[in-house]
């Protein structure tokens, strides 16, 4: 079954592409490689919560990070379909890179970026398994808790 | 145009390549890329601000790091040129990476690496476009301000 | 001298590959490029040191996060080879990104990622030469002081 049809099964409708908050495109093809921006969590042009990830009073709890970063990478599927017409096209994800705005304290970036990993499996099987790096980072554009950046191979 | 005669038009001379603060080269070509090392916005070899990036006493305002952001690009594209010869070569910008030692109040990230993208748009037209990533770091090498990295594609 | 004979004759034996703590892989081969995950300076599954790297009581110091360096690149030398069958198949280390749990105050990253850019230049001689880049960011999964990514081209 192929990614397309995969998103239908699971109900998921791919967002409009989020247009880049600054002079860049959110999706860039190289030879066989699409490079996709860094992806915000927008819905409908507004981000859902904004803040550090962390425990405790003010910050923003790991799980909802982890929804974030499935939605952070639904736009990142968006920003690739543009490019490529179908997600169909793609024949391996390569690389994620998430970076996750963390509280000093916050150690749990893996937990928040699997919410890229496992949206990622579910909608390409195989070719969704991917090198990744996640990193917690001081401070992320418009204050969001997660940016998720892709690198996938298409043919 | 070329890159290199849309560079003398600007009236900008690419700097001397900075020579790396560690055991690593400035740029290395793999295939039809070449990737940069990370440049600092140094000048004649020293950075001319240093401190993280932010609104209010002792940090670096948002408009002095754009331009820091711009200068570290300026070196980054002399790393370009130093293993490809000509930018003229160079077919199209395809990642930029900026990270901004951030105050962790600042969320201004993608204003200051516009520094680097509207200068890529300026040398490179329509070949400068390019996907990007903005992340807020806690600090950077040297205290520098901002941190520009490019994958370019050439010919 | 091939660079596992150089392994050899450096009597260094690389780790078992570290399995990814979340959902995705340790390495991915992607045309003639091996991404790995970032990777952690474990040692048999467990990190020798936690916190962030810099000056003063409580932090890690940055001889020590620079040796860590060279661990996580030995697992991440681990990683390619579980794709490759043999690291002699290494025709050069194209990119190096080390990101460097830091104090805020700390601003000596190129030094600790020194720990990995140094390891590969003994085990792989020119094609160890690297682009790279060093960050410091706010915290890194588990508390690990660094954290280092590679992408290595090969035959």
């Amino acid at each position: 079954m192929g990614a397309e049809a995969r998103l239908a099964e699971l109900g998921i409708e791919l967002p409009d592409v989020v247009p880049p908050v600054a002079a860049y495109v959110p999706a860039l093809v190289s030879g066989s490689l699409v490079f996709t921006a860094g992806q915000l969590p927008m819905v409908s042009g507004a981000l859902p919560a904004t803040g550090k990830v962390g425990d405790g009073h003010g910050l923003v709890p790991a799980d909802d990070a982890q929804q974030l970063a499935r939605v952070a990478t639904l736009n990142a599927l968006a920003a690739v379909k543009s490019v490529l017409g179908s997600l169909d096209r793609v024949t391996q994800v390569v690389k994620v890179t998430g970076f996750v705005a963390s509280d000093p304290s916050f150690t749990g970036q893996p937990a928040v970026v699997n919410g890229a990993s496992l949206l990622l499996g579910e909608v390409f099987g195989d070719a969704g398994k991917h090198a990744r790096s996640a990193v917690g980072v001081a401070v992320l554009p418009l204050d969001a808790p997660v940016e998720v950046e892709l690198v996938v191979a298409f043919e």
